[in-house]
């Protein structure tokens, strides 16, 4: 059976200046973004910022190769996932991806037009962030939905929502391999003392205060990751990329390999636990600056576990978390519905023109899988 | 076999004032403990404080019935707990239980004095705060060994440390029936719309920022307990209890309780998740300063999950707790010799006099389970 409408499978992530001249418009559309920052006179203030901080952050793509990978990381992950999705759900094949990047191209705007030209009708918005925020997640999907109207596209796609993966099974044990992979990096002889310290990006307390669910979803995460290991080594969570004049979630990553390194640790691999590809935190930060902290406090022996990128074992992750979301039929997680209780955007969490749950497939009548409700309507 | 040496099981909480004349003396020791709060000639201002304060907390004694039941479940506990490890661990039998509170009678001295003269040699220092901190643990922890070298029983006992429990499957099991429960004192029609709140003690942000494993380990539990329930419901983390003059973790239970109202939330649950018993935070923060908020912020069907108290479920989780401990030998957790980074208590997270571990039971010898090493050797 050939479907041929195709699923269209919307990636969502930030997005990173591909060479050094997006570095400016990048950090420009970053401070422009009202669900990260609330500047007076955001317009101008934001672009003010941006124009001065632009000469240290291109220093800093500079540094890794010119610019980000994200957007080769991203398309190979995408066509990793839908090769596999194609097998996996024959009953909603053809599944195309589409990059919808927050603060570079490929925009939302691309991704809805080239779906729209493509026919997509059954859309799903999947965040790459595996843990929820409204800074990361509900920002892009606020945007894609935004978008759509802006674009006369409201009515043109079925949306569901992949809102956050932080504990499926597949993504840790992706992780946990990713993870195992970097203990690999110390000898046979110290592993037992290499201390795990997970990573996080940080976000501002008064988001934490307004109750954004992120803390408990990369804990989540932690979490079940070191059960998967298995339990055989010590393990610390912290927050990394607090610059800025605002108070951030502590303990920040840098006092921690500090304090390691006082404590007479030696042995420290180091795991950013919300990137699922490289990127200027884990290719700048925790690379070049955090080694630069690490061998400065005596930790001798400092590793990072490599990010999923295209890893086998990531792909065939992003693809069955799809197909898990595909065939349970829920439009979204059951906490997506519960808004951060500060919460003033009484839009946030909305899914715009949301498919109908599909019929689960009755493993009575495998000949005949049951198609998507939405498509049996038309 | 009889073994004739009991094996003694510290368990550890903060305690509660007994009567209302306790309170003055339990808020002096809560601001004399320099692990909790560090206050400039601590000793003067801590009992200056503990004054101005007695009356206000008084107050809210007297409006539980005159004290905190947190002796009699404690009591309860350890009585439930050795009847069932006596049964589950024929070889460590007799256990015989100990209350050692921080902040009252019976104290760590009462608890080492009576091990002494009850001839007991293996001992568990047994923290009753399921999620570690330096704060709760970690205090009562310093404080027992402390105690230990003054009153010259330092060689007198083998000690191991259960010092975290957070995510332990009888625990997580038991917390979730407790949820369950819960949930049943909403109407069925209604039961999907609940908002599970989990509220947390919450911690001094600067106790996060040194390095705390607190946050990490309540989020655990909540995810465990949330996967354990079957992820029907929404749900949130916040904390509770933040009063003073510093800067506490977020979001606040108050705060989230007002939000949910205004969002137009009609029924919320609230579960103590770091409370084994019903204490001032239960029962008068919750069941009567929340419960307020709760109605005036239109939350009309509020509940508490009960505490775990003396349910035969928790005293079967306290049992297997203690039960794999002893059974797999290891002194501590893993995570428990992990100094918090910005930890300047060099003796922190010491072990006095530890026992060496157990040997295994080999399920090929069951008729001749093997002794525990310390007891073999002497």
């Amino acid at each position: 059976m050939v479907n041929q409408e195709p699923t269209g499978i919307v990636m969502m992530n930030l997005g990173g200046p591909r060479s050094l001249d997006d570095v400016e418009p990048f950090l420009r559309n970053l401070f422009l973004d009202r669900e990260i920052i609330q500047l007076p006179l955001q317009e101008r203030l934001g672009a003010f910022i941006a124009k001065r901080r632009a000469p240290k952050v291109r220093g800093l793509y500079e540094a890794i190769g010119g610019g980000s990978p994200l957007y080769d990381w991203t398309t190979r992950q995408g066509r990793g996932m839908v090769e596999r999705l194609d097998v996996l759900c024959p009953e909603t094949a053809p599944h195309r991806f589409y990059l919808a990047f927050r603060y570079t191209d490929p925009s939302s705007e691309q991704a809805l037009r080239q779906m729209a030209a493509d026919g997509v009708r059954r859309a799903v918005a999947f965040s790459q962030y595996p843990q929820y925020s409204c800074t990361t997640t509900g920002s892009s999907l606020n945007e894609l939905w935004r978008t759509a109207r802006r674009l006369g596209l409201a009515e043109s796609f079925e949306w569901s929502v992949i809102d956050r993966w932080s504990a499926h099974p597949a993504f840790v044990r992706a992780m946990a391999a990713k993870v195992r992979e970097g203990l690999g990096h110390f000898h046979e002889s110290v592993r037992g003392d290499v201390v795990v310290l997970f990573s996080a990006h940080s976000l501002p307390r008064r988001v934490i205060d307004r109750g954004d669910p992120y803390l408990q979803e990369v804990a989540a995460t932690v979490h079940d990751v070191m059960r998967e290991i298995g339990g055989g080594h010590e393990y610390a969570l912290s927050f990394q990329a607090d610059v800025g004049p605002v108070a951030w979630q502590g303990p920040s990553t840098e006092s921690v390999i500090r304090a390691l390194g006082g404590q007479g640790r030696r042995h420290v691999l180091i795991v950013g636990i919300i990137f699922t590809s490289d990127h200027l935190d884990t290719l700048s930060e925790i690379d070049i600056e955090f080694a630069e902290v690490a061998e400065q406090a005596g930790v001798t022996d400092f590793h990072r576990a490599p990010a999923p990128n295209d890893d086998p074992v990531f792909l065939d992750a992003l693809a069955e978390v799809v197909a898990d979301h595909l065939r349970d039929g829920r439009g979204c997680s059951r906490q997506f519905t519960l808004r951060c209780a500060g919460c003033d955007n009484a839009r946030c969490r909305e899914i715009l023109n949301p498919a109908r749950a599909h019929r689960r497939t009755d493993p009575g009548t495998e000949r005949q899988p049951a198609l998507p409700a939405h498509r049996s309507t038309r």
